[in-house]
Parts: structure tokens; sequence; C-alpha cells
């Protein structure tokens, strides 16, 4: 198969898996009726349950499994926040306009499709030439604005709607900017990521550990990032839910108690040696990659493992996951070593997990001096309000502190702002003492190194749902139906409750039936429509829908699977609790297939 | 007592709460290491683990035991949606500014605090003047612009901080305004409430029901409130949690087949008869309510029963838990009836969840006219792109559609914008046809009536954090220990591990218990120092988790429930099942008392 077949192939697998998301409202483009919104989606009944599945499960196998400090924080951040992170400077990407109707496009993406397009669509181009587009789009992250458009110049490069010419590439920073409060004064910005609410209470997370390392935080949250040409529906949009970790370790040990228990593993791996010198990725058992240097440290071999291990239980194809380390270009100028969980699809390799060596980077952009209040003489001028002038005392930035010092040591007293209460008080020389800090000698300081496995929940999801997504023949041969072969774990509804014809004792079974679910807490869905059977099974394969209970008697029914097809006779009462079973994974349907009699329809 | 003691003793317990919980990270100022910004608060992993399970509670209890449609729509959301649904004109607050320092506070809370201030302050209050402050107390909520500007210059009511003139109170939109995308062109703000993108999917969700009615949606998800002067902590934020119902229903028949189940549940109710005639709030079994035409309907009368099982279940005391009529001048100009579910706590009786009867306002805000694209004809013309343009052309604004409508006549072509594609193409008249909404003489018409319960998780989880807090006095009499007495269902941690004395085999053993309560899915915290039990207990009794296991043997263990502070023996092999059973609610701890030895210590 050449090339270009491939390529229609691909995409006609991703419009059948697409269009069966829509139609079925596991998501749909946001605001529709008002023409909708570039990169924003909204998750319909089944996509938004098979997200809080997917959700659930990461709480259960990272937080819980962990004993993980779960923290939730806002999105709305004061700007100081996020330029101590570098995110107001350098959270950019390059931006060319269209010179006479101002439409933007991303500079990168107009050349990287202009090279591809050349490659694969000219027939006369010289080796030589191809051979320079190829380079290109090797280095194509690493180029600079001026290279940038000095290539879009030199190719010709024009707008792709217009054929207008392109202005000079220039950064556009991706946080959604606004105001907080209402006098104007304070800019905010919604997160780009959520990892920052981790650092800045780090010190209180510390400490609520008990002042131990290691230990790590976690947060599932949204985050915000304005595209300029937002594409490829759930992988590139504006709005998306993150699940992140920190685990903070010693820098001088990283080292992991129950790394043992995932050194066995063996998945591809992509390590930055073999790509440079244009190997294949490899199957490398991790404890292996770790030993030989490969992987960095037993800390980051071991979330390795873990997210491996959490994709492919929720029904991420092994063989089409594979973990890529970053090339010396792509890394963070603080990052140690940092491993990309790529799962394929339709699009190609996606990155949907990050998994990264941060350093101490994060944690030393939010460290500062030391400023000590004395609590006795606020709380004589302050009173109730004590607490937050000695927190507003504290949060200065050492700029500020450092002024202050000076007036009170020039004046004896300095006027403050106080945010929490909105006002301004007077800050006299015995009620605060500012100072730079000093190392203490008699204890080991270190600022501890940070390990963030960072996961795009929709990145994940959309991969998922084009590895599950099969077609089958219908019964008579004459139509082909979608499924989504989901595990339990995943899939949006776990049964559907079927009266086999629409009379009054079935119904009355099937109500009864579902009570029972309800109880034991699995979802289902009802149908009492007089459509066929068939097509009843037909409508929530394509749903993913793993188990269905028929009810064509008022003492047993039949529970049939989604893929198999397979059937089973089992008693109204004890239906809820098989079904259960299955889903909750306690027994396989192997094994309740051994216990019922079988049925064939 | 007085009212000036008891207001005292109410914010000394207020203190003790707040002191513990932030204490302990149930929540925490945002950013404070950056001074902090008013009303935004990270939830610390304690919070973080209550909110957790409030919310899989909520979705337990409503979302799953009602089959509701559950979406998940983004948190950025353009003008012309929030123009439709009233926001941008109407979502706003009055505002005064220092007229010297341009500091900015809510007009009403300044005429309040004045009012209540000389109330409770002032002996020489004449009686005639001490009503009419209680009239403006009373009317507070109507007052305009400009009434309030002539009772705050009448009663010179200057700035707090400064007093500084005041300028005339103006309004100032609430929504936190951004844009969307790098051109600038496209204004958007942070949504104000999650219910909107149920609204605008209403067609859709219809369809997945199989276009029947009733049906509920539902959606969790951040609100956002640029709030003028934040107060009273975690009861008004800038950002939250709102989890809110739309439950649709024919509005000629809100009768809920359910209603039996609840008919019969008693409490707190506060009609606005009641309100008026200065009556105090009194016990109405819900059925009465209906059916004396109290309670509107029994669809929100349906509602209005679930919340009170939800809260009660949850923790919130039935006697401080009351049901109120919103008076006439509360209600929106849509609604047909409301209901708000306060729940006192130390700040007076705050509304935490409310239940409306929106009438159809929210439906008929997004209703459009009807535009039939041609596919055959724009298929020939678009080909792949078809299907963009055709959701473009169907999302219409009435008045651009019309104007399309004209331009087609008269020049049989028009230019037309797909945001989606991002480029400007040629309409055709084949290939569209415009026209307004014809009711169709052969079926009934009508738009639906909407009841939506909002519920604001911030505030029903800080009402539960007072209503669970008590003190204790310690062992030996000398402190008083503070503890949360949260359901199993809400406690942050189920359960603690303690080895009894630091040893390597006690430690062993309370690993494999550790593994155990894992695998069950229940979370715990081990505390392996060598602290004192009773200090132990102490600390873990501040988090409010129900139960302690005491590594005292290596064959059976004790374990500790919380308020009680009862002790039986349970085997090792068998602790984590028997934990697992009283915090799923499956036995009660009086249950597992009967069944176990009592352990005296």
């Amino acid at each position: 198969m050449d090339a270009a077949q491939e390529a229609h192939n691909r995409e006609a697998f991703r419009q059948a898996v697409v269009n069966t998301l829509e139609r079925r409202l596991f998501y749909v483009p946001s605001f529709k009726i008002y023409r909708g919104v570039a990169g924003l989606y909204d998750y319909g009944p089944p996509g938004c349950a098979v997200k809080s599945n997917v959700l659930a499960f990461w709480r259960q196998h990272f937080v819980l499994e962990e004993n993980m400090l779960e923290v939730d924080c806002p999105c709305v951040t004061p700007e100081i926040v996020l330029k101590a992170s570098g995110h107001v400077d350098k959270f950019t990407d390059l931006m060319v306009k269209d010179e006479k109707t101002g439409t933007c496009y991303r500079a990168d993406h107009l050349l990287k499709d202009y090279c591809k397009d050349k490659l694969e669509k000219d027939p006369n181009l010289s080796a030589e030439k191809a051979a320079e587009l190829r380079h290109v789009l090797a280095v194509l992250d690493d180029l600079s604005a001026e290279e940038l458009g000095a290539k879009i110049k030199s190719y010709g490069i024009t707008a792709p709607d217009t054929k207008n010419s392109l202005s000079d590439p220039y950064p556009f920073n991706l946080m959604f900017q606004t105001s907080i409060g209402p006098s104007g004064l304070s800019p905010g910005y919604m997160r780009p990521e959520t990892a920052q609410g981790i650092f800045v209470n780090f010190k209180d997370l510390y400490y609520y550990n008990g002042n131990k390392l290691p230990f790590a935080a976690a947060q599932i949250g949204q985050a915000f990032r304005n595209e300029i040409s937002p594409r490829q529906g759930l992988l590139r949009v504006r709005e998306f839910t993150l699940a992140e970790i920190e685990h903070f370790v010693d820098p001088d040990d990283k080292s992991h108690p129950k790394f043992s228990e995932v050194a066995s593993l063996e998945f591809l791996m992509f390590p930055r040696e073999d790509q440079v010198s244009g190997r294949a990725a490899r199957r490398i058992p991790i404890g292996e990659a770790v030993t030989q240097g490969i992987v960095n440290n037993e800390t980051l071999g071991y979330f390795i493992g873990r997210v491996y291990l959490f994709l492919t239980e929720l029904g991420i194809d092994k063989d089409r996951l594979r973990f890529r380390q970053h090339l010396a270009n792509e890394m963070a100028h603080y990052a140690a070593d940092c491993w990309d969980a790529e799962i394929e699809c339709s699009y190609g390799w996606i990155e949907c997990v990050g998994i990264a060596d941060r350093s101490a980077y994060d944690l030393r952009a939010h460290t500062k001096l030391v400023i000590a209040p004395v609590k006795k003489e606020l709380g004589l001028a302050f009173k109730g309000n004590q607490r937050m002038v000695v927190e507003a005392l504290e949060a200065m930035g050492e700029e500020e502190a450092m002024e202050m010092k000076a007036t009170l040591e020039t004046k004896g007293e300095a006027e403050f702002h106080v945010c929490t209460l909105d006002k301004v008080v007077t800050i006299k020389s015995n009620m605060v003492s500012i100072n730079k800090e000093k190392k203490k000698e008699h204890q080991r300081v270190f600022t501890p190194s940070v390990i963030e496995p960072s996961f795009g929940i929709g990145r994940i999801i959309y991969c998922l749902y084009e590895h599950s997504f099969y077609t089958r023949p219908s019964k008579d041969g004459d139509e082909q139906l979608n499924v989504f072969r989901f595990p339990p774990l995943v899939a949006p509804i776990k049964c559907t409750v079927f009266p086999l014809v629409q009379n009054q004792q079935y119904e009355e079974v099937a109500r009864n039936i579902s009570r029972a679910l309800t109880t034991v807490g699995i979802s289902y869905k009802i149908d009492i429509t007089g459509t066929s059977i068939g097509k009843r099974y037909a409508r929530t394969d394509e749903l993913g829908v793993p188990f269905a209970i028929t009810v064509d008697s008022t003492s047993s029914v039949t529970v049939r699977e989604r893929d198999s097809k397979q059937q089973i006779r089992v008693n109204v009462d004890e239906v809820a609790s098989v079904v259960k079973e299955v889903t909750d994974g306690v027994s396989t349907w192997a094994d309740v297939l051994w216990r019922y009699p079988t049925h064939s329809s």
C-alpha cells in the first residue's frame, strides 16, 4: 500500500470514528447553535461518563495507590505567579498575519504544511531540495522567529486562504488574559497548567507530610491555552482537563521503594540515541532501561511503568503506545530528563502524557527571602486583622521587601497595602524583620527535585476512541455496524435493559432490574421502544455498552456480552449482582460464562 | 444571652472552625506566598477529598438515580451566548468608588453595614428612625442605583477605610472578560453559571432522549464571578464549583412519577406568606405543601425533597436547614416559583441550593428561526468542508440570517464567514432557504419548562464543616480537642493505621493492612511516628477520620470509632473488609460492635 492510499484509509477511518462520536454525542463542537468556537468542545452524556470514569480510575491508580496529596486550586491566577513561573514571558507561539485580512496563522504550521505538501506531491522535487525540506521539518521546533520568517519568505509561502503575503513572525502569548476585581488594575490569566497551584503550596504540603521527602501532590482540573489555530479535533483545543502529579524527591536520592513492582514490564521505548541514529522504537524492560542509564533514575522509571499500566488498562493498544525521550532541543532548560507517552492514532504519534524530571526549577522560581513578622506588635496594632497583615507581610516579593526594609531603616515606618483587607496600613520597624535567606550551618539545605507526570485527559480519551472502534457486518450482512470495545471500567453505561416485547409484565421486570442496578451503583439505560432487539443491540454497541439484559421471561433473563455476542441465562434476582461482578472486574465474562447456562438466540 | 454576646459566641465558634480548617489545609487562601487574591481559595488534601466525595455522592444521588444526561462544557464562552442569556446586560452589582483612592465597594453592602451598625450600636436611635432602617434592610435588594445613591448620600455614608466621599452607584458586570483567539476581535467571558452549556445543547439532548419529555441534564463544573468585594471566606468567592440540573418538562404537566417517594418527608419550610406576615419557618410535609399549592408543582416538590435527602445524608443538621420561597421581588422575571435551600451557619442563613422553576425563558432566549441548508448543492460546492458550512449556516443569528436572505434575494449570492474553517465562502441562493419559524398545524408546539436545582458546592461544604465541628476535653482534661463528625461518606480519609510502637513487626502488619485497604478502595493514612497514640488519635479526629486501626499485635488489631471512642478487636485479615463495610454503609458501627469483642484501653 503506498503512502497516499494509507493516508486515505487513515482519513476514512477517522471520519467513521468522528461521525459516530459526534452523532452519539460523545462530543460536539461547543456553542454550535451560535456557529461554534474553534477549539472548544462539549462532552455529551456518553463522553462525559467516559471522562469521569477515566478520572476516577486515575484517582484510584495514582492518588489512592501512592497516597498522594490531592489539591484543587483556582483557574484564575494573578499575573505575578505566572511571571515567576516564566509563562508571561515565554509561553508563546510564533504567529504570522495575512497582511490584508489580518487572519492569524501559526508560523511553524504554515512552514510544516508547505514542506510536507512539497515532499508528498511535487514529482519534480530534486533530491537535494527534498533533503533540505526534511531537515527543516526535523529542526522546526528549534527555529527562531527570524529563521522561520526567512524560510517563509524564501519559499514564497502565502496566506493559505487568500494567497496574500504574510507578516514577519512574532510571539503571541497563549494565555487567556483577564482582570481580577473591579479596579481593572490586577491583571490575571486563566492557568495554562495546574502545576503552579501545587508549587506555590509546596511549603504547606511539605509540612502536611510531616516535613518528609519524598511525597507527591496531584491535581485534576481545567487548563486553558488560547491557541492561534486549533485543529485536529480534541487533540489541540483551547480548554482541556489536565491531571498532573508533582512528585518531590531528594535530588541526591531518586530511588523508588516500589520500583521492583514495575521493573519487569516491557514495552516500546524510543530513547534519544535511537531517534537520532534513525533506529525504530524497541521493547525494553523498564528495569533494564534504568540500569543502563537510558532512563535517568528509578523514580522516573517507576512513573513510566505506572503510566504504561494506566493507559493499557483503559484500553489503549500496547502496540501503538511508546515512550519517547525528548531530544536535547525539545527539553525545557530546567529539565533533567523527559519522556512522553505517545499514542498512535490517525493523526500520527500523539503526545498524551509528559513525564518530566523538572529538576528544581519551579520551586526555585517561587523561593523567597526570610520575612519575620513580630506577631505580638502586629496583634496590638491590628487586632482582628492581624492574621491578614501577617500573611501579607510574609508574601512580599523580594524587591518590595527590600524596599520596605530600607524605608523602615530610614523612616521607622512604611505604608503597606494589604490586599485581603483592601486597605493601606502603617508598618512600624518593630513589627517585622526582613532578611535575605541564610543557610543554616547545622543542616543540609537543598531544593527538592520534581518528577512531573502530566496527563492530557482529552487526548488520551480521543486515542482511546480510535483504539476501541471497529465495525462488523449486521446479521443479514447489508450494513456495517459500529462498535466501541471499551472495557467495563471505561464504558459510559455499563448495561442496557430491554424488555423483548412491549408488554406490561416485562416492563415491570425491567423496572425492578433497573432499581437493583441503581442500588449496586451500575449505570444503565432502559429501552422500552418496540424496535427489534437487533437494532437495540446495535444502538448500544455503538455507545460501547458492554452488557445487555434482555427481559424475555419473568423469572430469568438473557445477558449478552458486546464483543463476543455470547449470551447466558441468569435469574432475575441475580442479574444485577452478576453484571456488577463483571463490571467491577471481580469476575471475567469467561468466569460467568462457565457458571451460567448459555443461550442461543 | 443578649444579641452582642450571641454575636461574640458565633464569631468565636467560627474562628475555632476556620483556624482548624486552615491549619489542617482543608482550604487556604490561594497564592498565599504572593500575598493572595481575595475570593480565591485552594482546597488542600483533606478539603479536596471532601469535595470529591460530595461530588461523587451528588452524581450517585441525582445523575445515576434519575438517569440524567450529564454533560461537560467549557468555561470559556463567546459573548453572543451570554448576550442571548441576558448576562452581558444584566449580570451586574452596583458599585461605588472612593472618590480619592478609587477603591471599589458594593453599594448595597455599605448601606446594609450602616443600617445594621446603627441598629445594633446606637443607643440614641429613635423608634421612628429604627423602623426606617429596618425597612431599608428589608427592601435593600429592590433599590435602584438612584435610590441606593440617595440613601448613601442622605445617611452621609463615606468610604469605610478613608472616610472619603463616594461616587454615585453604577453597575459593574460580574463576569471575567477575556478574548478568544489571536485576533482580539472575539470577546468572551468565563461562564457565570454552567446552565447555559445545557441550554444551547437542548435540541441534541432532546434527540438523545428519543425526543421525549421529561428528561434532565446535569453538569458539574467551575463558574466565575468577579465579585466587587469577596467576603465571608468560602461563601462569596470569585471562582467556585457549581452542580446544576436542568429538568425539562411539559409546561402543562409538571407531575412527577416518583413524587410519592418523597411526599411524606417533613422539614422546615418558609413560604412567602409566612415571611411577609412575620411568622417563623415551620415543618410541613412536602406532599402537603404541593397539595395546598404552597409549592407550585410536583416536580418542583420532588426536587425539594431530594435536595433535603442529599444535604442531610451529607451531615447537614436538619434543624438548621430550611427551604425558603423567594419573595416576589427576589424572583427573576421569568421564574414561576423558586425555593432556596438555606443552611444556618455562623454567618446566618445562607443560600446553598436554588431550586427554581425557570419556566421557558432560557430556551426561548436561544430559540432561532428556520434555516434549511440544501446539502446537495453545498456538497457539490464545498466537498469535504460541507459539514462546517452547513453547521455555520444553521447557526446564524436572526439578524444575520435575515440579512443574508435579503442579499440572496437581490444579488443571488452572499459572502459568508465560516469560523470553523476560518475563511469566507460564497453562498448562492440555491444553497440555503431561510424562513421565520412557522408552527406546524398538525402538532402541538410548545417550549418546555425548566426546573433548575443549582448547588453551590463550596457553600454546602463550608456549612457542613460548621455543622460537623465540635470540641471535647483531652484525656487529662488540660486542653480542648477538635473533632469533625463527618459521616464516612464525606470523610476525607476513611481510616488511619497506627503501629502502637515503633517496631518492625508492627510496621510490617501495618503495611499489609494498608495494601488490603488500597485493594478494597478505602483511603487511609499511615502514621509510624512514635507519638503517643492519644496524640495520633487527636490529630486524625481533627481531620474527621471516622476509624482508626491500631496495630498492637501481629494477629489482631484494635479498631476505634471517632465519636464514641469505642474500640473493638478484629483479626488482621478481616480488618480491611470490616472498615469497608462500615465506610460503605453496608453495616453500621453498632452492627460491628455487636459482632466483635470490645476492647478497653
